[in-house]
């Protein structure tokens, strides 16, 4: 069936996907305890060579254009083809599809785009068979970069473990960054602290609708992600051994943690919104106070002064000799009960 | 028992369902791998014959106003009458009844209609026995078109499946349907995006609300079809093949996506609601300050200038020499020394 | 125990059971597939005549003034005594008690009170046990009315079935009534839309409260039915029949509908308390900056004209030629400018 | 372990306990369906005395000053440390605690304190075994003094039943009184919403805030006993009779239906803010409006006093005959003009 | 797996680590219900030779700068790394782990920083086994000094007791001392009230603003203890004996307690925040009402002094005898009419 028009879902995601690469990138790493091949390759029958006992494979794809490819790769691991459907439909919420030879597991990664200032989401998926990994990525991303490190060396844990264990490291290093991102997200937030204080303008009001905004994302992203993992821990497929479990069970006490701390964070941005919208408020209500006092206390003397503007021709004030300065006593006067009367009310 | 006073729900839902036909066309499919007969028929007893062994039939149904032709079908499928009135009554919340010989789904198909700029609401219902599928739709609508394309493709997938996997089929059309109607949704909502930002007025502000109303329905209409398809994908009926139960699960996946970007989009409309109202607030307050700034600038001087139009004899200054000008200066310090003042409470 | 001092749930809910009748009316209706009899007595003694098999009786009881009666009743088909007091204590949850030899099942009857122009809330209590049905109603309602219609046509379903089929067509009725309530208030949400463009007032606030308080009561009523129904449409009693239970599985799904109708309501109840609150902020900000423009506009005009209104000795402007006219001049152009300016920053 | 330091919940609740008794008084009733021995004493020895076969025995403790006393009793009838210290302290949440040979339960008692017109809360234990009952009470209170005339008419039930038949109607006074409070915080909102329409000032809105508050304290206090009286309902502890249960599911409607009131009664106190603030800011409004027309409509006007009070040598006006009249009448031209302005843009 | 780049959650929660001690102090206490060793150690190597049947080992570590000494006793005691990585991320929410041979508990240490005027938030672990107890702490705290004291009497119950004993008073220990430093907000929220009332400026609000982010984090800190403890209490660990679990039972109501009271505040301090908005806006609106008066008032008298300032020739007044008193007294009236109209209005 054509899911090509679900992208409703994806715009509403507002993530732009403009430096998608112009090709699929196709990755393969092969080792044991003992030893470790890496090679980039370009056709995937080069693929089926590398499928032997003892050793564990991880095929990563980075790039969802070469759609032939991929669906080469799915039939030459006996792949059902909706998930191979779900791989390319970028706009999937996270999830755990347990068959009977592979688990597939798709999730979102964060990445914080330091120039636009804003969050990247980008969806991974990832098969998890006896002895193989195939990890799907709809861009080059570096997150993997410290997996293939660890992988590198030779005394690390991974090189003894199974692909289950291998997977548990490339969840992990996402959810890792999860943190990472929202680290970045913690230093807008303190920036507004500071602004909110200093000068509370509508370019504030902005970027905390965006933080607002992107905050809903990263929920609505991660969110299904607890169930997936909760779900993960307590599997019973033969594709992950009960030694692994317990790792499964420490990604799922990240996950939760995370979504705690979005949750923070987001009561941290309302609480700064409303932090806002009262010190607008209070800005605005000084200048209103500052109108009033100038206002009333000019208004009595104004009208004073038009009172002895006036040209009847029958008033003796204008006579006396000292009628000048005693009516500007009286204006003194005025304004001042005015400004006393003022400061009691606490007004001023 | 009667129904048809349960329209307060339907006005409810403020669906309107003018154009609906005057005539129920009765349309049918009948199919096998190597052949298929499709044709418009009027009288349902032409249907009987067509029930063989072998092939799949889908029988369509557009408009409902043919009563008795189509409690005729009902009799003849076996269907228990509470079905049929529940097809009947258009207001119904998605639901699934199985049944020992078929199963009843219940659901309701979106449509935007792009001339009132609004989302129409149709009932669904669908009757899935072994062999057999039985649609009923409020109005004549295209969304299952494509199907219809595939199923002339005699090599499609569709051909070589049971009935329950044309269900599948229509529904998914169905859902994949409401990803569009959202779409149109999410153009609606960035051209609000733009406007608010240029001139928020209050015909923005009902434009918002008429979208915030429009989700509502939307969800209502849809979130219960979240545990239709949930159960589904988990049923034992024998309508249903196991190999099929996964096709559903896909389903399922998608209308939770779906429900998903509903709540991002109620989000963001909440959000343009805030947005709207402190940009109103705003220009406001610009306003009064602008009030503020010209009527105490302005306020000190005029009462100089009132002073000086007192007519008291004994006024020194009138023969001042230079009495004018000086006055014309004090006036213009005390608006130069406000300004200032403003400048630095940053009130301009 | 005592449950009079009970009334603050009563006067919570602000129900007047004013028009509530003098006298407790019996009415009696004993009926199988042939015949049928009908009448109202006096006194309970008769009713046990009445009891027979292959029959079905159906005591419907109107007003809860004649307690001891009404208790003779209890002790006559050995209904437990706390039954009997959930029957007088109208201020109940919906609720279900399955005994042994009878069900109890407890809700709320909603009528619109078109002269007060609201709704009234009466509870209704049912026994339904093997032959029999007693019905008991606060005040005289014609909600039942139809039903009774119904049990004289011979040809009626209802007169084939047992009393469980009874009860299903009584609450039917009762949970078919909610809709047509429902419809009123509608109709009121409508007029409120119209009125709310045309002039909102404090009177449409009052009714928008009103309403909202009027939807917050409905849905406390109903919405422990959903229970009620939910447990009757899987009960394991032996007063139901199993063939019965889909109809009660039709009451359920029409009871979620009444709740999904009634929260769409409040959700549009609340958007109209939202449009109505911010169209009184645009009307009162129009009114200002209506204000603010007249203000800005003559207060430096009315500045020149003090100016030119001062005693000095020495104006040389007073003894210009066209001094007059020129001052004039000057006062139009600040006057246009301003215009100007208010029109360039959409003011206007 | 130490649980004096608990005292921040119960401050949080912030329930005065200045009129606690200076003494504890112990009170015993032993009764059976044929004799009843009631009285006051001081010293637990006399208490064993009274544990024989085939009476009821009900101590009922009012004050927990005497400490030691109250541990004898304790040790007397066996009770677990743990459950001593719950009684003492005053900061519980209701629970239930099933032993072997006893049941514990902790409630509250709420009492309208007419004087200070507010909430008081109260905690209340009771420890239900075979054949005795120990109530724990803070203060001396005359709620289960309708128990005790009951008990002392030799034909009620209680008589006749036993301990937890005793303990039924005891929580069953308990929550009786629960709709007696929530009467008179009906009655004060009731006074609220009168005060409202006449005259809305803020005092009034300190009134909604208190009772606001008062309901939230009333929820957290009575919400737990929903789920204590559920698990009391279904218990399985030979202390309770299965004839009993019936009663204890009566008192858990009755809990429901509390909680339902106090919700109710929540929203109308918000409703009620919403009110005040709505007619806070229409009297604003009002006032502003004011204003503003009177400020318009003179502006105008003055400015043309303004104009020909200007002192040039060459304005034609000041010489004509009807220069004076004729100005005058633009002057009011110009009021009425704005006058028919207003009235048509509805600001009036 | 490198967690060091989890501190984004830990910046989020905000917690100031500064007074953090240079140096990891491991103190030690063995005891059983005879004698009791307690001694601070610097190397693990010791630890070791305490290790014997009969007694209780209680392990306390300050501080986690020592890595390696902390590892070491890891390795001694065979606890899975996994659980060594969660002592040291000191973002972690609480959780219970149990295995074959140990329990782990993590939770969250409250402190009031008296100087600061905040809360501090630091993290405990706890590995309970067999006969011996291992406490981490981030920093050098106080609170399980009673316990120390406690364990020094030989009178005292924990000497008798076996380490699961021991852990529950320890647990006990912080959940008690959660309640004090609710009592310190509980104090601030005092001085709050009495500070709204008399003088509502916009510290107020800053302060309620950081006790409601305050509440929201010391909520997310103590929430999932409410699991941890409910699973706690009906562990069937080897580790933790029967008759300990009531204990367990007890800190799990006092934590659902605590939760309520925590619940309680944040309800306080929404309705301080209220109370803060309402009450500037009313001063804001008791000004606006000033200057409406003032100006009001002085206005028409303005406009009439203005139109006595003209120049026209013809204007009869001018030459009346008592034009200028009778004009004063126009003046007088009109003012006077209008304070009744705003007193009739209760404008004033």
């Amino acid at each position: 069936m054509p899911k090509n028009n679900k992208k409703a879902g994806k715009n509403g995601n507002n993530v732009s996907v403009e430096n998608e690469m112009d090709k699929t990138i196709i990755s393969f790493i092969d080792y044991n305890d003992k030893k470790l091949e890496e090679k980039v390759i370009d056709n995937i029958g080069d693929c089926s060579k590398f499928k032997r006992k003892g050793t564990v494979s991880w095929i990563n794809i980075n790039g969802l254009e070469n759609r032939k490819e991929i669906e080469k790769i799915g039939k030459n691991f006996n792949i059902h083809d909706l998930v191979i459907e779900d791989v390319f439909d970028t706009s999937q919420r996270p999830k755990l599809d347990e068959f009977d030879s592979y688990i597939f597991i798709l999730f979102k990664m964060l990445t914080y785009n330091n120039k636009k200032k804003k969050i990247e989401i980008e969806q991974v998926s990832m098969i998890v068979g006896e002895g193989y990994i195939i990890t799907f990525q709809e861009r080059k991303g570096d997150v993997f970069g410290d997996v293939r490190k660890h992988l590198e060396n030779e005394k690390s844990k991974i090189r003894t473990q199974g692909a289950d264990y291998l997977a548990y490291t490339l969840i992990d290093a996402v959810v890792n960054h999860y943190f990472i991102v929202l680290e970045n997200v913690g230093e807008e937030i303190d920036k507004i602290e500071d602004r909110l204080i200093l000068n509370p303008n509508s370019r504030i009001l902005k970027t905390i609708h965006k933080l607002k905004k992107e905050m809903i994302l990263v929920l609505k992203s991660v969110w299904p992600l607890r169930e997936v993992i909760g779900n993960l821990r307590i599997s019973s497929s033969p594709c992950i051994n009960k030694n692994t479990l317990i790792y499964y069970r420490d990604i799922y006490e990240h996950v939760l943690q995370f979504i705690d701390a979005v949750e923070i964070y987001r009561d941290m941005i309302s609480g700064q919104l409303d932090i806002y919208l009262s010190s607008v408020n209070n800005r605005m209500n000084d200048i209103m106070k500052f109108l009033t006092i100038i206002a009333t206390i000019f208004i009595p003397p104004t009208f004073i002064a038009g009172i002895y503007g006036m040209n009847f021709r029958y008033m003796p004030e204008y006579h006396w000799r000292f009628g000048y300065p005693l009516v500007l006593g009286v204006m003194a006067l005025i304004a001042v009960v005015m400004l006393i009367y003022f400061k009691k009310k606490k007004w001023l």
